[in-house]
């Protein structure tokens, strides 16, 4: 099997977006040719991330080809959540020690329920033979000067953030036994970390409120700190900082059945959890609150806080609880 | 170092394109967000491609890191140029083993080279830890309508390429030893396979004439099946193939002086030349000729063929030479 053979077995998705009234007409040449050609509609701006998966460095050896395939958009779909992008189209490159039809089918299959969840079309790509290793650039489009930046932040914000933090670093300790957890907690944070959810339909409602946004991959302090950093960039004078109520993270039911200060640690440090976090003007959070009512945002996370707010912007530098503790931002560092 | 100063260090180019006057008006949000925020001008579409380089598979692992970034940059524009379309963009992911500063040096400084020649802004990138490999993601654009692609060939349709065939072939049986070249010919073609010149320039001129385009990264005759394969599906009663005349594929010095046989085998099979096939329909091919030649495409080659006719487009499926043999298309297959 040569490569053409491949994309046309395995990336060929006649049912999906990539052939979909929904989607068609914004593409104007699709998978088979040097490139893709694509037609943003007017008034629309290009929002595009690239993000690699490398296997025993982003996910175990072992790891469902299934959820390999899923994760690996789900974090790239992440990022266009955190601009308030929508998704439009990505390609992928794919490198791949061996043709394994098995494995194959399974990322695959993988891929493509996520990217049908998501309304995204695959347009393009290259694959090549090497340690497994799978990049993929998302595209999405934002109405002309809406994108949601990290910078943005102002004095008494109020910090938001979707789902629940930390259970993909408690499932990760789980699949490396470093935590013994019950074997229902285990399945759900080994979802989560497998098969994160791209905050999407939030970001929709977020967007329209947000001062700042990002998504937390490399931990919620580390995350916050960029907010932090990108926004005191645009005025010297700036020293924004940030006071977290340590009682108001968001922790899902195995978390809270862990020690109290692991379960902190994991939510405050542990990256991969892909939920959003931004920032509200103090003047607009009851008009986004009423707004995420009426919306119905519950019901679809491990606890059914959709949002929480978690803390305040601050004029003092630097990351503090509510005792006015300094919070340590060491998060995920992939050359640590 | 993490992965922020690594970027901050080495990918951030505040004297290339990605701040000059020329492009920075279509960039709203470049490295340093959660993705990047793009403006396509009015009537253009978005033309995009996405290529891996992995180490030991697309490159000697002894290559210079200048040649590295220089090619996996090359030939992602080689596609644009392929589709007609103008450079705009380009993100990177990088995976490393390990943190070398005077190999990212290098890397940074092959890869911004030729980003400043062909005016392409890094606009954004992902940086992880894991065995050497490169995947960029090319943006362009095109006035809508005016992409080039595989597709639209015809019966009567005179074959071109640019420049010389089967250097890079040469250059790597050179580097492994498989055939003895003088020192300077060895320098001329392992130059072509490690840097090779996207040919953008001339396809400004072609995309105005030409039927059909690729690049040619497989081999001549299967880039030529590409085409014909591609142009065959618009009409189930066409059997379009082509005729070559072997007497006129464009051969470099180097190529010239080794044994005829292998010279043709590496010009019609060779991967890596990144040169451009395409085909102009006989009603226009007088004034090509003559728009290319007061564009003066003359001097910058390793012979003087800026472009040259190699064959004609049949109605006889399959590439025949001028004897009517059958041409082997056996091409470079990165699975075989």
């Amino acid at each position: 099997m040569n490569e053409f053979d491949l994309i046309a077995r395995y990336f060929t998705w006649e049912d999906s977006f990539s052939s979909s009234d929904k989607n068609s007409s914004n593409i104007i040449k699709s998978v088979g040719d040097d490139a893709a050609v694509l037609a943003l509609a007017p008034n629309q701006q290009l929002v595009t991330s690239i993000d690699t998966l490398v296997s025993g460095v982003h996910f175990p050896k072992n790891t469902l080809a299934f959820d390999i395939g899923y994760k690996a958009l789900a974090v790239n779909l992440s990022d266009l959540a955190a601009m308030g992008a929508k998704p439009e189209w990505f390609t992928l490159a794919l490198t791949l020690p061996e043709i394994n039809h098995e494995w194959l089918g399974e990322f695959s299959r993988g891929l493509k329920t996520l990217a049908n969840e998501a309304g995204i079309a695959l347009v393009g790509g290259d694959t090549t033979s090497g340690p497994l290793a799978i990049s993929i650039q998302v595209m999405g489009s934002v109405e002309a000067g809406k994108a949601l930046y990290r910078c943005g932040a102002k004095q008494g914000d109020r910090i938001y953030v979707t789902g629940t933090l930390g259970d993909s670093a408690l499932g990760l300790a789980s699949i490396q036994n470093r935590v013994e957890l019950t074997n229902d907690d285990a399945v759900l944070c080994e979802q989560r970390l497998n098969c994160p959810t791209p905050r999407l339909k939030e970001s929709t409602l977020i967007k329209d409120f947000a001062s700042a946004c990002i998504d937390v991959s490399d931990g919620l302090l580390q995350d916050l700190t960029h907010i932090l950093n990108q926004s005191n960039l645009s005025d010297p004078e700036l020293t924004l900082g940030a006071e977290i109520d340590l009682s108001k993270i968001p922790l899902s039911e195995p978390l809270k059945r862990i020690d109290k200060q692991q379960s902190l640690e994991f939510a405050l440090t542990g990256g991969d959890d892909y939920e959003l976090l931004f920032t509200i003007p103090e003047s607009l959070e009851t008009q986004f609150l009423e707004v995420a009512k009426v919306s119905g945002y519950v019901g679809e996370y491990i606890n059914e806080n959709a949002f929480s707010c978690i803390g305040t912007i601050t004029n003092e530098k630097g990351i503090v609880d509510s005792n006015n503790n300094s919070l340590n931002t060491t998060g995920f560092n992939h050359f640590s």
